[in-house]
């Protein structure tokens, strides 16, 4: 068994060495993350520019671009052998709801699935979370259960972990995505010399969190495992797109 | 009608001029577009560094970011009133299957429609294409029909229109998006400092190709449209999720 | 005669535009500067990363580096013909005094003597200059002196313009730099996402801005020029640290 | 006695750890550095952005700006109390002639130095050099003599150190910088879409390299000390500008 590691806080994330550590007990793995913090680079991709890779001390290999970039050079190139699957994270904070569109670990995830092999992001709920050690375990159990028993193939799984020890922890369920409300407005600020300048806002808080959420699962002490899918197509728009696009203007 | 128009390949690029000038004539438009080439960005948000917003001599809005950052900014706070949907392009070559993970102009009509909008993405396939009138004629076609009939909510439609005379043109095809094939490996080389690079390589080609995808529409001389959703919960996966926790180890 | 032309402001700003038709006017120019505003990048030099030239719809060609890079870029390989001399500017403020460590604009400059043409820098002084006109009145001046009578090969020319009409300048001023007091203290604040950032502050006060000074002479109303040099070697102290390292500790 | 210290390879660096941990055995040491390889910056200086500073697990602070922002950001506010003098380096590379231009290490001592401090910068020359013991060795002997000799205010030390072990050094010189030839082309070449892309070329070979200059001492296998200065004004050709001027065209 063959661990590929990446995430999108960088390499010096406690996040990414927890989850290292925990499946180098169980597998071999090889980590290949970005520099420093790329959160929210969504599967943003260097096409115009050459990426550096460089061995550090502890035997991660850490790249100057995204995590899309890492998962994907790790695969296509840098690795000797394929890795058998990828694991990104422990993020620090959540994924839930509409932030997987923009999540680099989520992203991360998805280059490796769309590469053709078993994924995995796993995210710690919280501001300044602690409990890295539960999320680490929750890998572990995860990982053996993909080994077991395969996932299908077009399937990524997107798992937050509340922010507890272990053993204060529920369960593991199925989810789907919930939403938030739309984003906070910018903020509009001055520089030092004068100059507007415009950070982006908070996101929106919880809208649909209802049972069944990713959102509901954590706020009740459950593990929330989200099956996500890479084809974007809106398959029961089709046919109402084509009557759609038949009306007269 | 108020229009808001973005891109990835930045604010100098034909695609995006072609698109404004023709949509100008049957609505108000705000461009408001990123600096510079930002292709392959997908739904990269810059959450770390403040954005600068720069009025242009031709009034387009040019901003130091992302194409999510410019549609963010846009609706959020910087345009004085909120547009009533969003165009992003004319992107300079396809997004076709795959290509739509990593597609900033994708992302761009994406952020649009999380944020509330109808939302366009509409690029003009090749290499080097030329015939961004036809590309710009289908966008008025597409504004003035969902100006007529809403789109539902929780979708968007990502327009692929060949490079060709308008009139050589057969259709508007309903299509789900193809599958290329995995990605060619990663080019490695030297720096000429002696130093190891790597450039990410070309994607694959088409895998899955056939009648009903975007590639075959293309194929056939039809403009490709693709109903995109935002919610990338896998609900046939769901169950089966469950049954997979269930599962010994 | 043929001028290289390039300054740090990006290739939009007012300065380059009004220095590029101003000396076209006289000469054949080539102009090969930044794509965006690259202030205060000194003479740094982009060796680990490649860089793209774009030539634009006016001439001009852009360059994804820094001034150094473009004037680099330009002698060694870019332009079919060598120029004959580098003119640096039209910078959106001043430069005097220790500014000339840090200005892109002066880099520029220095990269053109560096590699052996006459070279000037041109600033207008100010913090929202108006009177381009003048300072390219004066680079024609200038130009068509250093045409008629060359410099001195190890010496590039400081220029300062007071932002005034042409009719209001007294004359051109040899000088020295002046001095400012030391730099305000760094701007230490909050991102909207509580975590803590520091702004670079503004630069000090005059302090030596006597007689004789650039500081002064802009003050007078004159356009200062400072022979500047490019061997940092400070020769009148060799002597007292040959001593110095002779001393026992 | 309080020494802050910074580099221009970043904080990973075995230059500048060598150099904290011998100067920590005789002083008070603040390491303030940037958190990535920012060679050839110069005195390159962030205005329009902010600055991250991080603490690292072993007392470093890691700041995401160039060698300059970092003594900057020291000297005007991180730091608690100001430090008595700066070092720079060790320099993986030689900075010898012409280099100290462009160099980020001399610019993080030229800071320094700007804001009021005896400043050293300290370079191990070799394209892959091993002996930082004893460029370490030699800023210990360095900072013992400042501390006992006071240095003039408007000088720095440029230091460069032959790759030999310390006992082969055969002393400390006071040198003036050579000079080398002109640089090599830029290197044009394609990337892998086709696109042309240029590489900043080699340095030149040296030029006037005789005796008394930086490049002659280190060849002979002595330690080359120059010193350097802040007012780049060119006293010597200020008459002479003066009746340039005043000659008719």
């Amino acid at each position: 068994m063959h661990i590929l590691i990446s995430n999108d806080d960088g390499y010096l994330a406690q996040g990414i060495n927890a989850l290292a550590n925990a499946l180098a007990q169980h597998a071999k793995v090889s980590v290949v993350c970005p520099d420093k913090n790329r959160s929210a680079a969504s599967n943003s991709l260097t096409l115009d520019m050459p990426l550096r890779a460089t061995l550090c001390d502890n035997g991660f290999v850490r790249v100057d671009g995204t995590p899309t970039d890492c998962v994907h050079l790790a695969i296509t190139g840098l690795l000797e052998h394929e890795p058998d699957m990828v694991f990104a994270g422990i993020n620090h904070g959540a994924n839930l709801g509409d932030d997987v569109l923009y999540s680099g670990t989520v992203a991360a995830a998805t280059e490796g699935r769309f590469l053709g092999l078993p994924a995995v992001a796993i995210s710690l709920v919280g501001s300044d979370p602690k409990h890295f050690d539960t999320a680490a375990e929750v890998a572990v159990t995860l990982m053996r259960k993909i080994q077991a028993y395969p996932l299908p193939q077009d399937t990524l799984l997107n798992v937050n972990v509340p922010d507890l020890p272990l053993d204060q922890i529920k369960g593991l369920l199925s989810t789907r995505l919930g939403q938030r409300h739309k984003a906070e407005a910018v903020i509009r600020t001055n520089d030092p010399r004068g100059h507007t300048i415009y950070w982006v806002g908070p996101p929106g808080c919880e809208q649909d969190a209802g049972p069944g959420t990713d959102f509901d699962a954590i706020r009740n002490g459950y593990v929330s495992i989200t099956p996500l899918q890479l084809d974007l197509t809106r398959y029961d728009r089709m046919e109402g797109l084509r009557e759609w696009l038949a009306l007269e203007t």
